[in-house]
């Protein structure tokens, strides 16, 4: 975070001089004022008391799009409830914006963050192509991303680890004797999808297995259906299919109870995230569980070292394997 | 034996601010607290409570190999020093311990930490074949590890994120309009030369270059030299160099002197490490500087977290480029 000592060295001026140009005490001049706040913003500095609002509450936005959250069913739910937990514990005024409601503003991350004076952001649910997410590059606000990495100091990520978690899944199905391993992945041009084709490969290397590449497709978490992706992979000999999500999961199932296939006995199936559907499906899905609770609390605890000046880039979460019914030995 | 009345002596404080400096006392600030043990490190101090089984105090053991942390100059000390910073302030009990020490007792990294009752453990310096790195994918003791990445529960990876750093240093380079550059990296076979060489593939694919097979060599971090890959490179075409550490880009500082190529008119150059030498070639080294303080403190409070139970699997810092003499335009 830029000091009121980093602009008064930049303007050959005294502290004293910079903190009463930003205070607007009557003792500086108008011209010296203008050239206070404008090496303020080129260094982004953020004076304190933007940071801290009436009683010494610090104002921090939380920011959603392409996410549900609002139910404990869905996937942010418990994201944003460790996030407000972990708030609470420091006094932070936490609002929830859904970022539709912004993008009617037209306003730029930087002056929506600044006019309402919010000290920190957190952003989830963006994808790489999101307008706001590549202004974050630019951004002198300490923001915490979910899933996605942007390269900017005072902006850090958080999330699981994907590779670890595939890995996880893929060594599961190999001990069971599966060799043909297929793949149903998130959207290709997403961070997390990237991760999660990496733990992939490097699963089915060190299990001394070969990932073929007709037996990867992408699939796209919210839609019904796997686009023809299942069939395939039946035809291609596939015993085994990861998905990258729960929800991807249950579509897989659908398409292989329709084609008269039996889970697991023909086809072994495995979900990602352990959302409460997980335990719902016929048969139940084995699956990646992501520790949402612990990844919103995390998320606060990067935050607060953030705002400390502490350079943190990244912070994954363990994921842990929760096996049900969904997978199993292969029965010729 | 070395005395706290030594280190009092030398830094003219009293025994008293040296003895709170030592335990992490409130009252003692941080500066003076680094300069306390920057002053018992450097004598040999080690308190009388590492010596006994102490009641109710966290032990906790940083084992070192294969890197150099004694003196000031070398890459282990800073982290050491930060660890013990940030230790002192939980109270806690660090005992260090070179691993050759170990070996020769023949005793498997588990029954170590039960029988000396050390809480957690940090290990710098391993290597991915090392015998006790790998004991580490089946331990239940709390462990963090600089660099190595292991897939485990109660185990944590901490260091800086070796992609964005080397991403940077291509930026960097791309942006002075170098077109054929090279990457010098580490072993081959470490967690941190794969991510390197991610990152340099990345920033090339980012910046429109490619990345070619001809100018990837690896290097080794300790050994003189570069073993005819700086030759090689040139005679490619290559106009930078992206070495893997200091000490390589000092190697090629070296070699491409005597080749009678000057450096940065020629041939650009960067580090990575930012160690107190690369201030001190000629040219001065354009270098990824990793905060090795902050990589020691980050591992203590990642330890906090992983003993309170918090998933966490790896915390990755944001390096920085650190721009020198040793890169420029070229000039032909």
């Amino acid at each position: 975070m830029a000091t009121i000592k980093e602009i008064a060295d930049q303007l050959h001026l005294s502290v004293g001089t910079i903190s009463k140009g930003l205070n607007g005490a009557g003792d500086v001049s108008e011209k010296t004022r203008r050239l206070i706040l404008d090496a303020a913003m080129k260094i982004g500095y953020i004076p304190k008391r933007s940071r801290r609002l009436g009683a010494g509450l610090t104002r921090i936005c939380v920011f959603i799009e392409n996410m549900d959250y609002e139910k404990v069913e869905q996937f942010g739910y418990d994201i944003i409830l460790g996030f407000k937990l972990e708030a609470a514990a420091e006094r932070w005024d936490v609002s929830i914006v859904p970022l539709a409601m912004n993008r009617k503003s037209e306003c730029s991350y930087e002056d929506y963050m600044k006019t309402n004076r919010y000290a920190a952001g957190f952003l989830l649910g963006f994808r790489l192509h999101d307008d706001w997410l590549a202004q974050i590059r630019e951004t002198n606000v300490p923001t915490v991303l979910l899933d996605n990495v942007v390269y900017r100091k005072n902006v850090a990520c958080v999330g699981v680890d994907n590779q670890q978690g595939i890995f996880y899944a893929v060594e599961h199905l190999a001990g069971l004797g599966h060799r043909k391993i297929a793949l149903l992945n998130g959207e290709a041009d997403s961070c997390v999808s990237h991760e999660r084709l990496a733990g992939f490969q490097f699963g089915m290397r060190k299990c001394g297995l070969t990932a073929r590449k007709e037996l990867v497709a992408n699939g796209d978490y919210r839609a019904d259906g796997t686009d023809g992706a299942v069939r395939r992979f039946v035809r291609e000999g596939a015993t085994a299919i990861v998905c990258a999500s729960d929800s991807l999961a249950h579509s897989v199932l659908c398409e292989l109870h329709r084609a008269g296939l039996r889970v697991p006995d023909e086809v072994s199936v495995t979900g990602f995230d352990d959302l409460p559907l997980a335990s719902y499906t016929t048969p139940s899905l084995t699956t990646v569980r992501q520790d949402r609770l612990a990844i919103g609390k995390n998320v606060c605890r990067v935050m607060v070292q953030l705002l400390g000046g502490n350079p943190v880039s990244r912070l994954l979460l363990a994921p842990e394997l929760v096996i049900r019914e969904s997978t199993g030995r292969l029965k010729t």
